[in-house]
C-alpha cells in the first residue's frame, strides 16, 4: 500500500480509514471481540461480600494517602476524613461515587478502523508495555532504545492481534527525557494507528500525549471530551498511596473523560499480604479508592479496575507470575469487578528469561486467569518477559498467536442443525471418513484456526526442516512482517499538524526535568 | 529408603504400605485432589440437549457397529435393533443403560497409599501412554524399548503429580509380542506402585494383566469383583464402530467390575465432522453406546467418558493439540458428561516436536480445555509430545510442574479474616511493606506454590549460569529424580507369587500372536 489518504483528519474520520493488507504470515484480520464463555467464579457470593466489606473497612479505618494538595481537597470538600495527607472514607461515599462509572465505553484509536470497545462482554489485547530493556535473539539483551522501541512499535502495528499499545513497549532512553514523550508518541502515531496509552508523568506530558493524539484523529477538543482518545495506567504505590504525577494523571484525564486502568500493584507477601485473600483486599481497596476518585473528579469519566496481584518468589522476593496464585488472584479481581459493573483489566505475563517452554506456559497461565477472570483489556498482550523487564519482538509473535487462539475460543460455539451434522454423520456410517463429504468440503477451509508459530509437520519433516523451534519460527516471522511494514495512512495536513506541534514544543525545551 | 516391606500384600493392603521419601528436587507431597472451581459451560442447556438429541438420534438411525458376536446377542436380547454387525438403539434403552453407571468410584492402587477417586469433584492425573517412540535431548528420539519403557515408569513413579499410568508410556518393542504384556506388566508392579491401566488387546492379555494387579494387591477374585484395581481404555474406531479386542475388554473388564476409559476418537474434519459441534455430536453418540454396554454387561461397572475430539491441521490433515477447537469440544464433553453424571476423561496433549514453547502453551491450552471442562481424570497428564507419537522424559518433569500449578490452582481460596488480613493491612499501612510482619512471617513458607523447572533468577544471574532454558532444567531434574530412585516396598512372598505366574506363562509361550 504505497497510496497514502491526503484526506483531512476529519474526513478520515468519518471515512473509517482504510484496512492494512494481511501480511505474508497468516494470521486473522482485525476484529474486535466479545466473549460468548461465562467468567470462572473461585470464590461464592458471600466470600466475595465479605471481600468487599472487608476492602471497605480498611478505607474506613486506615484509609489512604493521596500526594496531592488538590485531590485531597476535593476529598474534603466530598465529605472524606481527611487528615494531612491520609484519607479516610465512608463506606457508602466510596460506593456512590463509584456507581457513576461506566460499565462499557468506546475507545477511539488514532484511526476509526481500530476504533475499540471497553467493557460489558467486549475483550481486547494490549502491547507490552514499559520494558526498561529489549532483547531479541540476534542482539541479546540491551537497554531500550529508540530504533527498537521503533522495531516494536511497527510489530504492533502488523500484528492485527494487537489491538491498542500499552505504552512504550520498550522504554527509548536514548531520548532525552524532557521531549522523550514528544518523539515516541509522534512515533506511535506515524508508525502506527492503533489506540494509545499515555503516561501520567505530569501535567505537560499529559496534556502533550492527549493534544497529538487529538490532532492525529481529527476531533476538537470538545469532541475530545465526550470521546475517549487515550487511556493512561494509574498505578497505586501499593501499599495505600497515591502518588502525586499518578493523581495529576487522574485530575487531567478524568476530567477531560479520559480513560483510566486504575491497577494497585498488590504483590502477595511483599506490598500487600503474603495470602491471596488478603493481598485482593488491599487491591480491590486500593482500586475502590482509585476509581472513585475518578468519578470526582468527573461523574462518568471511564475507568477500568486492573488487577496485578501475583506472588513472590519466596527465594528472590522478585515478582513471580503465570502462577497458580496470580491466576486466583485475576480471576478473584474479576468477580470484584463485575460486582462494581466496573470493566476489568488483566494481563498476559510470564517471568520467563529466555522464550522457552517456561514462556510459554506462564503466558498461558496468565491468559487463563486474565480470561477466565473475565478481563475486558488485556494489558501486556504481546511481548513481555522477564517480569516486566525485558520486551522480545520474538514472544510478541508468539503471543500473538495465543492471543488468537484464545480469541477464537472466546467466539461462540455454534449448535444448529447445520452444524451437529446429522445428516453428514448418517451418510458417511459407521467405518467411512468425513474428509470428502459435501459438509466437510463447505467448512474445511476456514473451520479452525491456523497458528504463525505452532509446527504441526510430522516428525521427520520438522527433523529435515533442522528441528526448528517455536524461537525459530517466531524470529522468522518478525523479519517477514518487518519486511511487509509500511507505515498507515496519514493526510499531509495532519502529518504537518502533528510536526508543528511536536516542532514547537522541542523548540521550547520540552518539558522541565530533574535529570 | 533401602528398607523393604515384607509384609505380605494383604498386610500391607491395610496397613497402606508407606510413603517413598520426597525427593531431591522439590515437588508436593502425593496426594488427592479435589477441584473447588466450577467447570466452564461452553454452550446454552438447550443447545446441550440439542447435541444430547442429535446423538440419540444417530444411535436410533444410523447405529453403531460391534465386531463382536456375544456383543451383538447381548444387545438384540437387550431389546436393540441388530442387522449384521450394525446396531441400532431405541434412546430410552440407552438412558435407562447408561442411568446405572456410577457417578463416582475409588480406584485401588498396588500401593494403598496411591489409590484413587474418580469422578464427583475429584481430579486425579496419568503419565502419558501408548507412545510408538521415545526422544530426550541426549539420546534423539528412537524406537520405544523396554530401557526407556523402564526410565519412564521409575521417572513416573518419583513424579508425585503423576498419580497413575495411563499404559506404557513409550511401547516396548524390543519384548515380543506374545510376553510383552506379561513383562511390560511385571516392570510396573515391581518398578512402580501405583495405579495401571491394561490394555484390552484379547482376552489372555487382558486376564494376565487384571490377576498380576490383584496379586500384588493382595486381594482374593471376589475381593477384585467389588473393587477397580485396572482402568482400560476403549477406544472407538470412530466413526461409530467398535472393534473385536475393544469389545472383549469391556465384556472382560467391566463383568469384573474393573474400569473402562471409553474413548471416541473424533477428530473434526477427518473421523467426525468438520464443525466442533458435529464432531461432539458423533463423540457422544459412540461414547453413549460404548458406555450403555458396558451397563448391559454389568449394570454399575466403573466408567469413565473420555472426550478426545480435537481438529485436524489443514495443511497435513494429521490431528492438532492444545488448540482452541480442542478447549471448545474437551469443555462441551465435560458438560455432557456431568449431564450423564458419568465421570469425565481429558488429556495434556501437543503436537510440538521439540520442548519449547509450542510444548508448553500447546500443554496449558490442553490443560485449560481439560479442567476448565471438568475433567476427572487428565490422560497423558505428563510426558506427552508429538501428537502421541513419542514420550519424553523432559516434558514428563515439565508436566510434573504443570499438573502441581493446576492442581494448586483448583484449591479453594480461602476467605476468613486470618486470609483477608485486615489488620496485618492496618499495621503496615500507606507505604510499608508486607515482608516482616507476623501475618506474612507465619505463612510465608508454604504461601505459594514452588516450581521445579521454572527459573525465576534475575536476568545478570541466569545469564551467568549459562542461560539455562525449561529444558536444561529438565533434563537436570530427569537425572536427579532418576538417580534417587529406589523400587517401591515389595514383600517377598508377593513378588514370589508375581515372578511364578509371569513365568509360567512365559513358558506357557505367553499368548499366540499372528507376527
Amino acid at each position: 500500500m504505497t497510496e497514502r489518504d491526503d484526506r483531512p483528519a476529519s474526513e478520515r474520520r468519518r471515512g473509517g480509514g482504510r484496512r492494512a493488507a494481511t501480511p505474508g504470515p497468516r494470521q486473522p484480520a482485525w476484529q474486535r471481540y466479545q466473549r460468548s464463555v461465562a467468567p470462572t467464579r473461585v470464590v461464592s457470593d458471600d466470600e466475595l461480600e465479605s471481600i468487599h466489606q472487608a476492602s471497605l473497612r480498611v478505607l474506613r479505618d486506615t484509609g489512604m494517602d493521596f500526594l496531592h494538595p488538590q485531590a485531597l481537597r476535593l476529598w474534603k470538600d466530598a465529605g472524606a476524613d481527611v487528615n494531612d495527607q491520609r484519607v479516610r472514607f465512608d463506606p457508602d461515599l466510596i460506593m456512590e461515587l463509584i456507581a457513576s462509572a461506566p460499565a462499557e465505553f468506546p475507545m477511539l484509536a488514532p484511526d476509526p478502523v481500530h476504533d475499540l470497545m471497553i467493557g460489558g462482554d467486549h475483550v481486547a489485547f494490549t502491547a507490552v508495555a514499559s520494558a526498561p530493556n529489549v532483547a531479541d535473539r540476534a542482539g541479546g539483551r540491551r537497554s531500550g532504545n529508540q530504533k527498537d522501541f521503533r522495531t516494536l512499535v511497527k510489530l504492533s502495528q502488523q500484528l492485527n492481534m494487537v489491538q491498542s499499545h500499552g505504552g512504550y513497549p520498550v522504554e527509548p532512553i536514548d531520548l532525552h527525557p524532557s521531549i522523550r514523550h514528544l518523539e515516541a508518541t509522534r512515533d506511535l502515531l506515524t508508525l502506527s494507528n492503533k489506540a494509545i496509552n499515555v503516561y501520567s508523568l505530569g501535567r505537560e506530558r499529559n496534556l502533550d500525549g492527549l493534544e497529538m493524539v487529538r490532532i492525529v484523529r481529527g476531533l476538537s477538543n470538545e469532541e475530545v471530551d465526550h470521546h475517549p482518545i487515550v487511556h493512561s495506567v494509574i498505578n497505586v504505590s501499593s501499599p495505600l498511596r497515591l502518588d502525586t504525577p499518578m493523581l495529576e494523571g487522574i485530575l487531567q484525564y478524568s476530567a477531560r473523560n479520559q480513560i483510566i486502568i486504575l491497577t494497585p500493584f498488590t504483590l502477595a507477601g511483599a506490598m500487600a499480604p503474603v495470602t491471596i485473600a488478603g493481598a485482593v483486599v488491599q487491591q480491590n481497596a486500593e482500586a475502590l479508592a482509585g476509581i472513585a476518585f475518578t468519578q470526582l473528579v468527573r461523574a462518568g469519566a471511564p475507568v477500568l479496575y486492573g488487577g496485578f496481584t501475583s506472588n513472590v518468589d519466596m527465594q528472590s522476593g522478585s515478582p513471580a507470575f503465570g502462577t497458580p496464585e496470580f491466576m486466583q488472584a485475576a480471576m478473584l479481581g474479576g468477580q470484584l469487578a463485575r460486582r462494581y459493573r466496573i470493566p476489568y483489566r488483566s494481563s498476559n505475563v510470564c517471568a520467563a528469561n529466555g522464550v522457552d517452554a517456561q514462556s510459554g506456559y506462564e503466558s498461558v497461565f496468565s491468559l487463563w486467569g486474565a480470561i477466565m477472570g473475565g478481563a475486558n483489556l488485556v494489558f501486556h498482550g504481546a511481548g513481555w518477559m522477564e517480569g516486566g523487564l525485558h520486551a522480545s519482538p520474538e514472544k510478541m509473535v508468539i503471543d500473538a498467536d495465543l492471543l488468537a487462539m484464545v480469541a477464537t475460543f472466546l467466539q461462540p460455539l455454534i449448535v444448529d442443525d447445520a452444524t451437529m451434522a446429522v445428516e453428514a454423520i448418517a451418510e458417511v456410517g459407521p467405518g467411512g471418513h468425513h474428509f470428502g463429504t459435501e459438509h466437510t468440503r463447505e467448512r474445511f477451509r476456514d473451520a479452525f484456526y491456523q497458528p504463525m508459530i505452532s509446527d504441526w509437520r510430522n516428525y521427520e519433516s520438522w527433523a529435515e526442516a533442522g528441528s526448528p523451534s517455536s524461537l525459530d519460527h517466531a524470529e522468522r516471522v518478525v523479519r517477514e512482517l518487518l519486511a511487509e511494514y509500511e507505515p498507515p495512512p496519514l493526510g499531509d495536513a495532519v502529518r504537518a499538524e502533528l510536526d508543528d506541534y511536536v516542532g514547537r514544543r522541542i523548540a521550547e525545551g520540552g518539558v522541565p526535568t530533574d535529570f
